[in-house]
C-alpha cells in the first residue's frame, strides 16, 4: 500500500489506549476483558486503512474484530474511522504477524482474515507470504483447531501458491470462489485495494481454509 | 461432448482387441504384459475422441496410456487414431470409472488424468462428479499412495468444487493454475474440447492433486 508519512501518526496512536493496544503482549489471555465482553475475536493480518475491518465490525457487532498492521501512518487511518464512528467492537494492534504468538494464547483467536496481503513474487520471499508454512502454523497456534483463515487477493500468483500451501499444510478448503464479485456470495465487504482494483476489471480470487484436528 | 451416432462403431472397436481391451477385468494385475513393458501406466478418465491420449501417447513414448470412455461413437475417433497413427503405448478400454477397481490391482496404475470431465452442476448430481470423494476413494485405490490426479477444465464451478473436494480428501494440491493458457506451463496437448473453448477466450484452469499416505 501506498504510504504517505504522517509524523504525527505515532502519537495519535497513543492517545487512544481503548482502541490501539498499547502492550498487546500484557493482553494475552485477556482479550475478553479488553474488549468487555465474551464474543468471538477475529483478526486481519495487515488490516492497513481498516475500510474492511470496521466494516465488518459494524456489519457484526456480535464479534470482535482487531485490525493488525505494521505503519503507523497506515493505521492511523483506520483509528480514524473506529473514533469518528463511535465503532466499539475494533480494536488495532501496530505490529507484525510474526507476533501473534505473543499476544494471544493458543485457541484465543476464531479466525484469520488475510485481505490482498503482499505477494512477495521473488521465490526467495517466499517464507515472507503470509499463507506460507512458517505463519500458517502461527495461524494455527493462535486459532487451535478448526481454526479458519478466510483469504482474498486479485494476484493470481499469489492465489495458486496459497491453495498448494493451505493443501500442503493439511487444511480443507472449504469454498473457493474465482470470480468473487461475479458470484452469488453476498455480505462482502471490499477493502480500499479492493475496490480500486476490481473496478479495473481485475478478479477478485477467495478461499476459506480451515485447519484440521490431525495436523 | 456431442456424439453423433456410429452404429458401425462398436464392432469396429472389437476388431482391434490389442489396442480396445476387449474384457479389461482380465488383465487386472497383467497390464504390463498387455502393453508390453514395464512402463508407467496413466489412465484418462473421460478420453473422448482421444486428442489428448493419443498426442500424449507420441509425446511421451516411455509411458503407457490408456483413455478410458464409455460411448463407442465418440472412442472409435480414438481407436482410429491409434491405428492412423500407429500408436503403440496407447490403449482403451469402454467402460465406466466405477469399474475401475475391478480392472485394476492397488497401485497397478500410476497417474489419473481429468479432463474437461463433466461439471454434473446441479448439487443433487454432486456424486457424478469425478472429483467427489466416490471416485476419488476409486483413483486412490488403483493408484496407491502418493499418486497423482492431474486435473484440467475450463468450468469455473467445477474447478472450484474440484479443489474443496481434493483437499476435504487429504490431497495436496502440489500445483496450480488458474489460467493455463497464459502461464509459463510447458508440454501441454489440448483436448478437442480445450481447443475449442480456450480459443473463445475462456480461462483453462488446472491442478497436480497427490494422494498422502495418511489419509
Amino acid at each position: 500500500m501506498r504510504q504517505r508519512f504522517k509524523p504525527w501518526a505515532k502519537e495519535k496512536l497513543q492517545e487512544y489506549p481503548a482502541i490501539v493496544a498499547q502492550n498487546p503482549a500484557e493482553l494475552k489471555g485477556r482479550w475478553h476483558e479488553y474488549f468487555g465482553n465474551n464474543n468471538p475475536i477475529h483478526i486481519e493480518v495487515g488490516t492497513g486503512k481498516g475500510q474492511f475491518v470496521t466494516g465488518m465490525g459494524k456489519a457484526h457487532p456480535d464479534i470482535n474484530y482487531i485490525g493488525m498492521e505494521i505503519y503507523d501512518s497506515i493505521i492511523v487511518s483506520a483509528l480514524e474511522k473506529i473514533v469518528v464512528e463511535d465503532i466499539g467492537n475494533v480494536k488495532i494492534i501496530r505490529e507484525n504477524a510474526q507476533k501473534l504468538t505473543d499476544f494471544f494464547e493458543p485457541s484465543e483467536v476464531d479466525r484469520v482474515y488475510l485481505n490482498f496481503s503482499d505477494p512477495w513474487p521473488k521465490n526467495k520471499h517466499e517464507k515472507r507470504r503470509l499463507t506460507h508454512e512458517f505463519f500458517l502454523a502461527i495461524f494455527k497456534t493462535i486459532l487451535g483447531e478448526n481454526g479458519e483463515i478466510h483469504f482474498k487477493t486479485d494476484n493470481q500468483g499469489l492465489f495458486e501458491y496459497s491453495l498448494h500451501s493451505f493443501s500442503k499444510y493439511g487444511m480443507v478448503l472449504n469454498q473457493v470462489w474465482l470470480d468473487l464479485h461475479n458470484s452469488d456470495y453476498e455480505g462482502n465487504i471490499m477493502t480500499e485495494y479492493e475496490e480500486k482494483f476490481s473496478s479495473k476489471g481485475f478478479r477478485i480470487y477467495r478461499t476459506e481454509a480451515q485447519f484440521r484436528s490431525k495436523n
